[in-house]
């Protein structure tokens, strides 16, 4: 997963860092889906993660507004996986919201 | 690294994503160094990191101000770093200053 290119800002980021329960049980096949359902939501700009071999991981999806986000979490298909996702998936998580107000970075190459 | 423990918002992010270069030259020394002195810094709230088999990382870094990361991006130590990581660790990064405005969490068992 590259770095996200993200338009200027002001616009958010969602932050989700979490700590994986022990066992897949269907977690990598909804992980997919969910990041297939958010890049098809209004407002979406991008998402970037990593995961330790220790199951700690960091998501950080970016969208245009607030609005967006409050639709993306209220999606049926994503909420029936954030009900799941506290009982089977996660022994713990934080979710913050995010206003980007600066960004700035480097890319070495042809590209930069 | 456990997920940080944060004060309720506002405050803010460091959202600091990279692909890291071949090859170590010093990079986890200087990681781990870096990481002792934020700690130090006035303002700092917590860190969070996660890096991927294939190199590509993402650290957030929380603090109490945008002044208390002006301060940290301008520590000595911090900016030779900074200096040193264009050429020699990174082939690209992004840095997205935040500010948190809400926040929301999970944790199993006695702790939550």
């Amino acid at each position: 997963m590259p770095i996200a290119r993200t338009p200027e800002p002001p616009y958010y980021a969602v932050i989700f860092t979490n700590q994986r329960a022990e066992g897949d049980k269907g977690y990598g096949k909804m992980a997919e889906r969910m990041e297939e359902l958010a890049r098809g939501e209004p407002g979406y700009l991008g998402i970037e993660g990593a995961r330790t071999a220790e199951g700690f991981g960091i998501t950080v999806s970016y969208w245009a507004s607030e609005e967006a986000i409050v639709a993306w979490k209220a999606n049926m298909e994503h909420r029936s996986a954030q009900a799941a996702g506290k009982k089977t998936w996660y022994e713990g998580y934080s979710i913050r919201i995010a206003k980007v107000e600066r960004a700035y970075g480097f890319a070495r190459g042809p590209a930069a």
